[in-house]
């Protein structure tokens, strides 16, 4: 135990909060979005507040692309899929007539992707089911290690938002669980998402194919199946967090259409809630995107977000810096 | 916070654990079970220890019927399930042609249960769904708030296995995350999981039918389909973990055949590793049953545990007391 950790319980068992040692996020501007959020977590977690809330029920759901990393040109895990196409082709000769492999194989993406989500799960799938989850972690992870976004030259796991860290660690220091609710393949996420936000993989909550068990020469595996799941997105997200965290969050941030499910059923339960929504506004620092885009489409939360209580958070004006310091390649 | 966690929390400070405050396990007699579960939580959490292991990583996944609670002559659950039969009777006027709910309502079990796991998983369906998630959560916790076991009077959640509960705080106060992994309804099981065994709703895996999201009236609601979604049992198990949980346990327990898998899963692991099985060999204070049982058999896990190097708890000599001194009607 780390001497800090040990001054954090002497400091937690004199019932002072982590915030009480400065600013818990110092990449946000003091903005009213900054205002909103540290008034909500100091009123639910502040004993004798109407409207205080037991530890136990302080459950904080986070979507991951364009909520906690960047997702544009293309969601992260897409590259992914495009990049183990090109790997795996050689021993896979009949993808050289077969759409939409044909089409990534000669680097037409456009093509590749019209098919829609339909050609992206059917890409998934193919890349994704027959490895054991041990394959699984290993390839995803020497990915990751390796792999440059085409724009920023960063490492994928290098683009995430160093506000949202600062936000998930400060939400966790006064006694929040944080859960990833992604449309983002859940054994995908689980490859960094404790390392990279401090969320370990039974937090993770996400699409997923399914899977089987075997014993291969008496040693039992885990195999991904080439079968879908559960896609958890929009309709999906409300229902993915009942079945896997079983109770009601009470703080959720998202970014797009894609989460507005899962801040209507987080912000109508009773007692107070809080629903967050990142507004990519930021051209220059990151990308700048809402109604029109292709990815991360954020139409009806612009629209009804405000009038539902939500707070839309500005990259460009609410938050200092976009990355952490030490992202940059 | 309680003076009592002030003073554990400073315990954990100066590297000592709860154990160093007296017996973590008084309900287990001094035999080989009780020595074998302390050397291995021992050697998993003492700092420099050459099998010691991170605090992240101590997974202990726990089988429920027969395992945490009683489960003879049948299913606590299939108790429910009967009740609520009789319950909405009166709104199905076409169940009393219609097997196996005609038996179910003349009162004759045997036939009603003649149908094996595909008649339960009928009933099962039929007084599952349809209901809110909210609905479920309030007609369960009424029923186990009345109803009494058929032989002991008992409410069903008082018959818990006090040396399970000593395991589960011990582990937990070792640094352990403690999930149940149960054939049983996920949702069933998190409306008194929290409560009787300290496991919060995100740590049950179990069972499940499908679940919707609607907007009734203006109010969000997740409503139960009746549709399976996934059968939490035998190879079921390590694939549950699998997509719950997202990492491998170090300890598992169970008490029948249906747990076979979830252990070999387990202890097939690399470091240390524990596979626990209880024996319902005590007909005096529990009841005894084994390898020809219709509920709970254990056949295989008898001949093959020991080999494996699974722990094979008896209850009649490693067990002081079988249900909580506060149980007794």
């Amino acid at each position: 135990m780390k001497i800090d950790t040990i001054f954090l319980l002497g400091a937690m068992a004199l019932g002072m909060g982590p915030s009480a040692f400065g600013d818990p996020l110092p990449s946000w501007n003091d903005t009213a979005s900054k205002k909103a959020i540290v008034a909500f977590v100091e009123k639910v977690t502040t004993p004798g507040s109407p409207e205080y809330v037991d530890p136990a029920e302080r459950i904080a759901t986070f979507d991951n692309d364009g909520c906690l990393w960047s997702e544009q040109p293309m969601y992260f895990q897409a590259f992914y899929i495009l990049d183990r196409i090109k790997t795996l082709a050689p021993q896979h000769p009949e993808w050289k007539d077969k759409e939409p492999f044909s089409s990534v194989l000669k680097g037409d993406l456009k093509s590749a992707l019209a098919g829609g989500e339909k050609a992206l799960l059917e890409m998934a799938m193919a890349t994704h089911a027959g490895l054991t989850d041990e394959e699984f972690r290993n390839v995803v992870g020497d990915w990751l290690a390796t792999a440059k976004h085409p724009k920023t030259g960063m490492a994928y796991n290098a683009m995430v938002f160093q506000p949202m860290l600062e936000l998930l660690a400060y939400l966790r220091a006064e006694g929040f669980k944080t859960f990833i609710v992604s449309g983002g393949g859940i054994d995908f996420l689980r490859v960094f998402a404790e390392k990279t936000y401090g969320i370990p993989p039974e937090q993770v909550v996400g699409s997923s194919i399914k899977a089987g068990y075997e014993v291969r020469n008496g040693k039992p595996v885990i195999v991904k199946l080439p079968e879908m799941n559960f896609i958890d997105d929009k309709e999906g997200k409300p229902v993915g967090i009942h079945q896997h965290i079983g109770r009601r969050p009470i703080f959720a941030a998202g970014n797009s259409d894609g989460d507005f499910q899962m801040l209507e059923w987080t912000t109508a339960g009773e007692g107070a809630r809080f629903g967050l929504l990142v507004h990519h506004d930021d051209g220059d620092r990151e990308f700048a995107y809402d109604r029109e885009s292709h990815i991360g489409k954020l139409d009806r939360g612009l629209d009804e977000g405000p009038d539902r209580g939500w707070t839309i958070v500005s990259m460009k004006a609410d938050w200092k810096s976009i990355y952490p310091d030490n992202a940059k390649p």
